[in-house]
């Protein structure tokens, strides 16, 4: 019998309706002949009513405490799904953190998953039993309940499939798969029915929020393969594998943008060295995360421009403590800027494609669209442009890289 | 350092004000020097608000389910109390059940107590910490989450104070303390400062509401003294402990009522052996209970009369039940009666009074008031009467007995 796990997500369990609705799913697939472990987030909405909760009675809840509140969420969800399985006649049995042993580090709010009990849930499948886990949740070596963070259920159950070596990992959500560009932008869109572990990656963090980026680079370490699936439609899905030759390597897979960043530049700075360590260090003690960096040398090799991004919601605290550094630096001026956005092509043809970056930005250029700032990495370009451009911009490097028209191999097979 | 054992029930935490207000209490009480352990239920309309969820999904959910889903309420109420006390400065460690392996049998939904890790609280205590338990969940030794039935937080809060060896167990509630009859309908109700556990006993079971009647029985078997207060108020309270010499023997100490009893007659069975078994298995057959049972004597022997009470909710399906046995039992008729209540006295004093039931009968005699059925108890008499005398029956033996005038040993002390 093949073990499957299946993720669903809150919008998936949100009502009474939905959780009968999704027990149904499982209860085929169960009768297909399965092995089955469910992972299920709190009903949409019940967290942020915890956190609600939470802030309502304390500035900065205690993060050992907040993990025992929030984790109830999902402890909703497993008996509600249990008891919904068991009116299908479906032997099943719901399980918390602490009874499979899924152990993290006591990093609380955003622990680190250090083993699981695969044992435990493999005893429940030789009994005949689907086992319905709560996500999002773990156990410390001490007995304390911690959580992986937003979004953390994902990875969870791909963590779970790996202990497991299941076959798949099904993660349920309102999408029906990973597309080539945001179709709310651009009616070209084509949902991809493959992709790598490294496309995935690249946009997932780039803001294509389909799947939460650290359960894909779970799901690359220990080769589990995810399928993207909407909860309330059988058709499509997209299928997250590694790369393998089987899969014909498109040097543009998709197209994704991301208008969370705001620039801020540095105008003639002295060019010597430990200025951008001093900068970025001052940066990274407030916790704000830089994106991309350029520095361009002057032409006489003394002052230099350093631009770089922020999110926008650091905009406003990285301005001053840049502003409070521009006389140790010596800098002339300081811009800033949150009318930016960055928009990417990702794939993994790249690696062997020349030429793919300069298409890039010949296509953005036909269209007027100016480039302000670049970053590539081996399977990604990226440009930071106008933010008024975004949607023209998708649109246009959707045409010029030909994604409505081309399948990947699986299609074409 | 003493060690106290508090309990909250679910209005004294049902809001973050309250609970901010609770988490004052348990500081004063710790910075006096004192190993508290504080047992919480869920917050006031939270049980009802997951029961409600489950019922719509399924009309007999599973209880280890409805178990797993129940016991979220506590574990809300417990991160919010420890997180407000950490804004105290107060350092805290919340507790669920399977964190200080507070075990139970497999009875999910009503689990019995089997034992509780006294050493995983020590180890707080040791640290300086409060230790915040979740009331009303237990765990089997397989791990399963149970409960212990409605208001079974008393009798966790009296658990832990009896494997602690805790010198009180504070059950605070909305009420001051144990009244000699309901406040409501007697004017002249006085709180009693001190009751011996058989009198709780009695008066719990009765329908005082104050007190579960497990937590008492627990409470008297390991001898733990419950001090029964107002959160909301600091005065008062009624201790309840064990009768000893310094508790002067009060031959009536309280009084109290049932509306919720109904009466059915079988009128003219066949006085042989096994027709009170006959019906009385078929009503248990059905879970229903029943309180009084009185059979009269026919005058030749033959014909007997059997009347009993069971509770209001059970009624019609008590009625149908005895039906349906007319013809087997070959009674002469069946009368229903739910316009009535059961009126009791109880005091540890009865048994070295003689006389007490018959000035009890003499008493409603003298307002009119008919006794139909009549039960005793080494400390208590109850008397089935019209349901529309109980307020003129209750003010009248509070003051033939004078409940009103006399103080027991601690507040004559």
């Amino acid at each position: 019998m093949a073990i499957i796990v299946q993720k669903y997500g809150g919008t998936s369990v949100g009502s009474i309706e939905r959780i009968k609705f999704v027990a149904e799913k499982i209860a085929k697939r169960y009768r297909e002949g399965n092995h089955i472990a469910v992972v299920v987030s709190a009903m949409a909405g019940e967290t942020d009513r915890l956190i609600r909760l939470a802030q309502g009675l304390s500035e900065s809840p205690h993060p050992r405490e907040m993990d025992v509140l929030v984790s109830t969420g999902e402890q909703v969800t497993i008996a509600l799904l249990a008891m919904a399985l068991w009116d299908l006649k479906i032997p099943v049995r719901s399980l918390l953190a602490f009874q499979i042993n899924f152990r993290t580090d006591d990093t609380h709010t955003k622990a680190r998953i250090l083993d699981i009990d695969a044992d435990s849930i493999r005893r429940i499948f030789d009994a005949g039993e689907v086992a319905v886990v709560a996500g999002f949740q773990g156990i410390t070596p001490v007995r304390d309940i911690t959580t992986l963070g937003r979004g953390g259920s994902d990875t969870s159950a791909v963590a779970l499939a790996a202990v497991l070596g299941a076959e798949l990992c099904e993660i349920y959500t309102d999408v029906d798969g990973v597309y080539t560009c945001d179709p709310s932008i651009c009616d070209l869109a084509r949902r991809m029915d493959r992709i790598s572990y490294d496309e995935m990656l690249e946009l997932a963090s780039l803001g294509a929020k389909v799947l939460q980026t650290r359960s894909v680079e779970f799901a690359k370490k220990y080769n589990v393969p995810i399928l993207v699936k909407s909860t309330f439609s059988d058709a499509g899905g997209t299928l997250c594998t590694k790369e393998d030759t089987d899969m014909e390597k498109e040097v543009v897979s998709g197209i994704t943008y991301d208008r969370n960043e705001a620039k801020i530049s540095i105008i003639g700075v002295h060019d010597k060295p430990g200025i951008a360590a001093r900068i970025f260090s001052s940066l990274s003690e407030k916790n704000i995360n830089v994106d991309m960096i350029i520095q361009n040398m002057s032409v006489d090799g003394k002052l230099a421009d350093l631009s770089f991004t922020v999110s926008k919601n650091d905009y406003e605290r990285a301005m001053k403590i840049v502003r409070e550094l521009v006389d140790e630096l010596g800098a002339q001026d300081i811009i800033g800027n949150t009318g930016i956005a960055k928009i990417s092509i990702v794939g993994v043809g790249m690696r062997s494609h020349a030429g793919v970056a300069s298409k890039m930005f010949a296509a953005l250029a036909k269209v007027g669209i100016n480039i302000m700032m670049i970053s590539t990495s081996e399977i990604k370009v990226s440009c930071v442009i106008d933010e008024k451009f975004i949607e023209l911009g998708v649109r246009q490097l959707h045409e010029t890289f030909e994604l409505d028209k081309r399948g990947n191999s699986l299609e074409k097979s």
